[in-house]
């Protein structure tokens, strides 16, 4: 592991809530050479429509505050998210975010291995 | 990745909270090559005195519920955590758990890379 990341990297995933805007907002915790972590911010963003978005690695995510709907190609499939609620999307899975909560914001960790 | 990891691994982290009382609890969520994500509850639980906890792999944790104190050797440096909280814990830093909220169930989100 490079000597940058020898540091106890801290911080609070519900402060410093930046302004959403146009555009979720991606923002990396940690990186590695096995996994990057990253806090995801979205209030009404979603997948654009007919777009499927497909990763290399697996990602586990969690929805700590607001609520989503995620959609997944094989069987059409809905989950619907709250806070606490995880799951894991496997690589090469084609999914959407179908519905993310206009009124408040969304907060996830995202786990990319 | 085993073909068992395979499937939209889901649940909600504060969800079927097991009942907490000698020991604290960890539960896997997720294990693949690269990393482990567990859930750990504690309520009261402490690093026995004197002894140092030393990882041969990175852990980073969030706490969120809850509340604990993690003390790390270097320094002698104390850290309070509270719901929301993250930290890098560096491969082969020795720490300790120093506090855990006796009063309520202390939820620990750790990713082990």
């Amino acid at each position: 592991m490079d000597e940058n990341m020898q540091k106890l990297k801290r911080g609070n995933i519900y402060a410093k809530i930046p302004a959403v805007k146009d555009k979720e907002i991606f923002q990396t915790l940690l990186i590695n050479k096995k996994l990057k972590i990253e806090r995801i911010i979205s209030q009404g963003q979603v997948t654009a429509k007919g777009k499927w978005l497909k990763e290399a690695r697996d990602e586990w995510v969690i929805l700590l505050k607001g609520a989503a709907k995620l959609r997944f190609r094989k069987g059409s499939r809905l989950i619907k998210l709250r806070a606490g609620d995880y799951l894991l999307i496997p690589a090469n899975t084609s999914h959407c975010v179908e519905w993310t909560s206009p009124r408040q914001k969304t907060i996830w960790l995202a786990v990319h291995s």
